[in-house]
């Protein structure tokens, strides 16, 4: 384990540890001092992710399953522009979940979640996920805390299903602090560029900031597992966001050891003519 | 209960009554004496399971999920078109599942099951169904007792899941002897109209009968749940099959009760002019 890995496994949440998110900074860029050594190092990792996607593709034998959760601004969009925009789009699916279609509604929760899981040999990246399931009608008090049990045993069970089936599974947390979405938020106010990005809900959600802080407590103590582990990563600094998440799924890609396949026919001796 | 309901009872697997698929007699026919009673009433147990359909497509709160497994020529096929080949196609939607696409199988097994579970107020039919992905590996010997123990935990997980989300589970298996299958097989064999449905493939699994019988039994002790029932449906007399299937799946929707909801906007004072 090199000086890195000690800071990435420190991101990664453990309730054994008693991790709690009020005690964990928003602002901390632990494993690495300043951003123009975070961004050009990021540039390093993302090379190396795009030679790992290109073995992962060609085995085809695990795919992997990105999943981003965050307050409103957390950084979602950005870290899936930064770390997964400079690889082959050919091996990474982005599937954004916006508010569910009356047909998506017809069905159980995790129907469209399904049909989005990456398949053997490609990347896919969950900006919002089946955890909004969980987390948005816990936080408006839709659901019991029995509805609550039951939704987070079903996820587990569906991530063991998918692990054990050949997927693997990273779960992040951007964790950013109220002063910094009231700074992004009023961005997005101010900025003509922003604007479009502002939506009214934005303000009563931020009205359920507590509420919302104590949700993901809940969720990242009962479905960070051994197999499909959730990571809090400080998300106030873009820059230490986007290279501690390269740096994880590196990491992730390194275990996984895709290699090149050998030709899938017999081509000792074969002449192109 | 009437006096039907306990001959529908007796059709449910239930491993505390120690059932043993070859105690079971694939040609009795309990609850009626005869073929002409049979297809009388068929008529109408089918024209009551169109109108609760049509309920439970108005009230769109509970999907039925129907899964038929069986031998080769165990009338999987023609109990769908006598079942539920009146009913209105709307509301009802049938899935053949044949060997698993390239993209299927770069997925995990339930994957492209998910996608065809039915939405609420449907009928979802399966002719074949993810037991296959139990039944035929571990006929074959090819997955180990592990993969076998895992596959059905997370089939109960998938089926548990759905339960608890809105849809009804029914499963049929359809209980025929081996001098059956060899009459039906020969008639393909023989009959210029059932030839297309001959495959060598068939001769093959019928060399694994005893296998598959005791496979059957494994999945049928391990999977018949509470909630997510098999039914052995005694299936030589091809009347008694549907017949026995009809009066289960009304019994069901009866459970279900569906109801015509009100409009959905206020009517009241409403006039069209």
């Amino acid at each position: 384990m090199d000086k890195y890995d000690h800071a990435l496994e420190s991101l990664r949440f453990d309730k054994k540890k008693a991790h709690k998110l009020d005690k964990i900074a928003t602002d901390a860029t632990p494993g690495i001092k300043n951003k123009e050594k975070g961004r050009e190092q990021l540039a390093h990792i993302v090379a190396e992710l795009s030679d790992l996607q290109y073995r992962l593709y060609a085995e085809a034998k695990t795919a992997l399953l990105i999943v981003f959760q965050a307050m409103d601004t957390g950084g979602k969009d950005g870290v899936v522009r930064k770390v997964f925009g400079p690889l082959n789009p050919q091996g990474v699916e982005v599937t954004s979940f916006k508010r569910p279609t009356p047909d998506e509604l017809a069905h159980d929760y995790l129907w469209r979640v399904h049909r989005r899981i990456p398949a053997r040999g490609m990347i896919g990246v969950f900006n919002r996920s089946h955890y909004e399931d969980i987390l948005v009608p816990w936080a408006h008090k839709q659901i019991s805390a029995d509805e609550f049990g039951r939704r987070r045993h079903q996820i587990n069970n569906f991530e063991s299903h998918l692990i054990e089936n050949g997927t693997s599974i990273l779960k992040f947390f951007l964790h950013i602090s109220k002063a910094e979405q009231k700074r992004r938020l009023e961005e997005r106010l101010t900025n003509p560029d922003k604007n479009w990005k502002f939506e009214t809900g934005d303000l009563a959600e931020r009205g359920l900031w507590d509420r919302y802080q104590d949700t993901y407590q809940m969720v990242l103590e009962q479905c960070s597992t051994g197999h499909a582990p959730w990571f809090v990563i400080p998300a106030d600094c873009k820059w230490y966001r986007d290279w501690a998440t390269a740096k994880i799924v590196r990491r992730e890609l390194c275990r996984i050891h895709p290699k090149l396949p050998k030709s899938r026919t017999d081509i000792d001796g074969l002449l192109v003519k």
